[in-house]
């Protein structure tokens, strides 16, 4: 089960991807799995938690502003949001945020 | 369909609630969907994004971090969070943001 990240203590930083899928899915799934593992070995990964339904939503937390940037021009994940760009979603929106405050059970 | 929501220029706020539901869900559609209906009138309230599978991710977005505080205190609301915290959820996570940057198509 995709569990909820433990996260550190704020202040840290989320980035929140919402998207809504094309009708071209072409090798989706597969890099869709093959993102999924690249980012857990960057640096300044914290956890990632996803869902989707009518659209997807995908909320990844890391250290600093710094390791988002890194990752964002990683070579293959450069790829990937050409091919999201592109081909795979007819819409979607990145958000960079600071996380301020967390609290829950 | 649920639409990516339109928001502000940044800096606006957004919450992340993630989730993961208990075995026991008397009057939980009923209530999300009075919660859901209820947020939209909120002050500050710019828009919200759903899914769920495996856990549930909802995000909402705000005007403010006053906003965000009235809308936690208010009366219904409390109510459900209430239930929440005591049945409807096995663990959740709330996380407060300042969205400082948004891109996208």
């Amino acid at each position: 089960m995709e569990k909820i990240s433990q996260t550190l203590k704020p202040p840290y930083y989320a980035v929140i991807f919402t998207s809504i899928k094309s009708d071209h899915l072409e090798n989706y799934d597969e890099e869709a799995l093959r993102m999924e593992n690249l980012v857990k070995s960057q640096p300044g990964y914290l956890g990632h938690e996803s869902a989707s339904a009518e659209i997807g939503i995908t909320v990844s937390y890391w250290k600093d502003l710094e390791s988002i940037k890194a990752w964002k021009k990683q070579k293959d994940h450069r790829l990937a949001q050409v091919k999201g760009k592109s081909t795979w979603y007819s819409q979607y929106k990145i958000r960079i945020c600071k996380v301020e405050k967390e609290y829950g059970v």
